[in-house]
């Protein structure tokens, strides 16, 4: 799983905040934005992508989505990664 | 989105109860199964996938992880389809 600088790590923010992380990642000239979440912030992962999709007009597209889990103390916690790219016009 | 007859809906039953589910279409001969979740059940379904994977060894392979909303009312509600195959040994 990444770890590297273009990653959004998802938490309890708005979902609008992490929209806004994502497009000054790409504006900072990355070409592709890992947006993570785990356990319960899944959902909002999906929900920032739909957002990101919707704001920059389909201007991005899905590179890869990755499942996964990692322990926490004894417990499994469910991990996505949704890789995004801008797509050029 | 699909809504075939190998489709698993994500609801409030335990994990289990849709890792057997999904083990039981697999048994009726379906090569692949899709793994369907919306909304707060979004991870849930990344832990059924998990689970199911460790039930079966690694006997299960994701083919297509898709990502989309749909409205419901005027709201829009992410939703996740990950479609597993299960792998000839």
């Amino acid at each position: 799983m990444a770890s590297a600088e273009n990653v959004v790590v998802i938490g309890k923010k708005p979902v609008m905040d992490y929209v806004l992380a994502a497009i000054l990642l790409f504006n900072e000239g990355y070409d592709e934005v890992i947006i993570r979440g785990q356990g319960s912030n899944i959902s909002k992962a999906v929900d920032v992508y739909n957002a990101l999709a919707h704001r920059l007009q389909d201007g991005v597209e899905i590179v890869k989505i990755n499942i996964d889990s990692i322990e926490r103390g004894r417990r499994l916690i469910p991990v996505i990664e949704i890789i995004v790219r801008r797509r050029i016009a």
